[in-house]
């Protein structure tokens, strides 16, 4: 992608002294820093924010929005920096809010099965924090992505074909608006129909219409018995004719994932596994010892009749953590395969009576190009991802690898499916949203004018305005 | 409550003239037909509309809304009419797009565990469609409501506890925005990072923001096995507390509905069934035949620990049908209880850990009052109805009915709960979204005012402009 060039205002120093006032330290212009913050783990373009402040409360938060308001300077939020479409440059410069020291579990309903927490905790810290209660939180995107972060771009994961992703699991955000106000979406009760959807409104919104700073989450026991499995098929298309008929079978499947035989290839070498070179899936089973049982007797079933070899099993915590952690490994163990190369990831989603075929064509592009690539994806939900291992010196390799992705994403939507599953619109997928979403693209646009007047709040991602 | 005075421009011959040329005899003046649209099942006093559209397409309904729009005339959207907070009464006059006769099932897409449906289906109709496909549509409000207005509402029901609301088994929304403008909000696949969730803001929006006209709907495999029971409890207490430690046990129970000694009375009579008469809950269990019996085993060892008496099977499909009307009846089976009186109706929803405090209290206050009342619950989402039997000609009768909700109401918010689990605001609960919601209502009011600025989108609901 051509490098684009953005307006961007001086920073104010009437902001910068205010903001200094207020926050101290914790304000910082520091090239360094400021760099690191303007950056995902994308390939897009960063584009470092004027100043970075490290908020430590919601009302830090909110006073920070209000001076900035003031001054007419965008905000973004920031959590670790690990999305996938550049949701944290600072197209427009202005102050990045880094929640990361806002990092306290507020408290553990165990008998609710909810949680509250403050928006720079981490998934893995969450469930650290939850290891003696037996229950644990189960959305996990492959980086250990803070749980705002996660909640403003609509993460999902591997556990999301039975658990849901961050919509279906976050039950009420405080948020901090375009004017400073802060409002709580909704209570602790399990559902309401209490006036329009406030939480599923900002969940996905990537801070283009408020900063997260709080999140009630819903948690779940953890299961009496877990069994964990990877079984290797002789084509790509077997492994994903096995996905679909464990879904239309019913058998509530934990997790199912695929990896191709370079992203099989990629781990191994990364985590010294010894996996066979083939199309792959990783299954995990969740139940009772008796469910898990007939569910993994369902599921072989179906394997065994596509060609699928033994299930090798892993059975202690210990074997398991090594193969999800291998998994979700996968983004580095692909860019491990060429050296000194940058990862392009992105996905695309599609109903799963079409997966079988959207992933052969895609596949079929991939032979065709010379770069080189590795799919994985949480096959169970239709949802797949690529990731192309680029010279990013190389300009004719990022417009290749463009190109594909555009094939991909054209195709998706032909098939009724979706432009991102999970990494979220940021700047790289904004153009492909008039395709997917028609007229409905202009209501985007209302509440987004509606909400943030003065289009300060994470500007240039999502919509055009 | 006491009458309120609406202002109600008169109904422009212009705009009669305009929908007649386009709908010929389906736009109605009747002052019969337009009653009947402008009242639903509530104790909510009437207000017809000026006329009634009724609409058989999209297209026609954007027609329709888009010469309301020129008219500055409002438009309220009609399924069945079986909404409990008011939510068809037309305050301001207006035209009431009734789209009942908009009764197709559009596809059926088995192999995706999905169905297109326009939006008059009701959920009985789309069940009798699929009866031979081998799926089912879980959600069922107590009424045969159409599909539309279940989504227009976010209505749950009986079997939320497992499949959850209408929220989460929405996938796509054809609306018809304030200007006439059609959109669908997403596609068809499972999950989708791409974009503000206008789905989920159109679910529960109760026609303030546009016309469904079309709902793509998830729908799930029929279980292999599924066993239901009666069982009786010594107190409602006792009856709670299996209901909370059933959930925390994390069973995947489907349904688990309580109902007091007053309601089973009402359903013996009603539904000529010998019932003990006491508290009472109602499960059912969905699974494989295995998985059943470990769900009951476990079930009836929390139920025998309090005091729960047997379990009465019903073993074939006759008998829980049986069964499950009889619950949903339940409404009906109370008016009859005292002949003449009108049901007035409402429900809230609690974090689990305090529902047995909240019915304790509820049901404490109800004891004391000369009302006639029954109590029934989707007590597994936390969520309790009550209705009372009240004569509506005695307005002390409606202050007293008025004064025990707003106590529950009340009660519900100081628990973290919400004023509604799943009636809706209509135009009964809108006084009590700013206890709730407090600055959040703003958000909702930006909202409205940004989709639909001339206020023409079933006025006076959900928020006070």
């Amino acid at each position: 992608m051509a490098a684009v060039a953005y307006l961007r205002e001086p920073f104010d120093p009437g902001l910068h002294e205010a903001l200094r006032r207020r926050l101290g330290d914790r304000l910082t212009t520091s090239a360094a820093i400021c760099e690191r913050h303007g950056q995902d783990e994308s390939y897009h373009q960063p584009h470092a924010p004027d100043a970075v402040a490290f908020a430590q409360s919601t009302e830090e938060v909110a006073d920070i929005v209000k001076l900035c308001a003031r001054y007419k300077a965008p905000i973004i939020p920031f959590g670790t920096g690990t999305s996938l479409e550049g949701h944290v440059a600072a197209l427009k410069g202005g102050v990045c809010i880094d929640v990361s020291q806002m990092n306290r579990v507020l408290r553990v309903g165990a008998e609710d099965l909810d949680v509250t927490v403050e928006a720079g905790v981490t998934r893995k810290q969450l469930n650290e924090y939850l290891r003696d209660t037996g229950l644990f939180f189960p959305i996990d995107p492959g980086a250990d992505a803070s749980l705002g972060g996660m909640a403003a771009t609509r993460a999902s994961g591997t556990n999301a074909v039975r658990y849901g992703t961050m919509r279906e699991n976050v039950l009420s955000l405080t948020v901090v608006l375009a004017d400073g106000r802060v409002i709580r979406t909704a209570r602790r009760a399990r559902k309401s129909a209490a006036g329009y959807d406030l939480t599923r409104l900002f969940v996905g919104s990537e801070g283009t219409l408020g900063v997260i700073t709080e999140l009630t989450l819903r948690l779940y026991g953890i299961p009496e018995a877990i069994s964990a499995a990877v079984c290797a098929f002789p084509t790509i298309e077997a492994a994903v004719d096995t996905v679909i008929l464990t879904i239309q079978s019913g058998v509530p499947v934990a997790r199912i994932e695929l990896l191709d035989d370079t992203q099989i290839d990629a781990i191994n070498k990364y985590s010294k596994l010894d996996n066979k070179v083939a199309p792959t899936l990783f299954f995990e089973f969740h139940g009772t010892k008796a469910g898990v049982a007939e569910q993994v007797a369902i599921v072989k079933e179906i394997a065994g009749e596509r060609g699928g070899s033994d299930f090798r099993w892993a059975t202690t915590q210990e074997e398991r953590n090594k193969l999800w952690q291998a998994r979700h490994d996968a983004y580095y163990a692909a860019l491990a395969l060429r050296p000194g190369s940058q990862g392009w990831a992105t996905d695309v989603c599609v109903p799963i009576s079409r997966l079988a075929e959207c992933i052969a064509e895609t596949k079929r592009d991939l032979a065709q190009s010379p770069i080189p690539s590795a799919l994985v994806g949480h096959v169970g939900d239709g949802n797949f991802h690529l990731v192309f291992m680029i010279d990013p010196k190389q300009p004719a390799e990022i417009a290749e690898a463009s190109r594909l992705n555009e094939r991909m994403v054209t195709r998706a939507l032909a098939m009724e499916g979706t432009c991102t599953g999970e990494h979220g619109v940021g700047y790289g997928k904004m153009d492909f949203l008039p395709a997917e979403h028609g007229e409905a693209v202009e209501v985007m646009r209302m509440l987004k004018r509606a909400l943030d007047p003065e289009n300060l709040m994470n500007p240039g991602k999502i919509v055009r305005l």
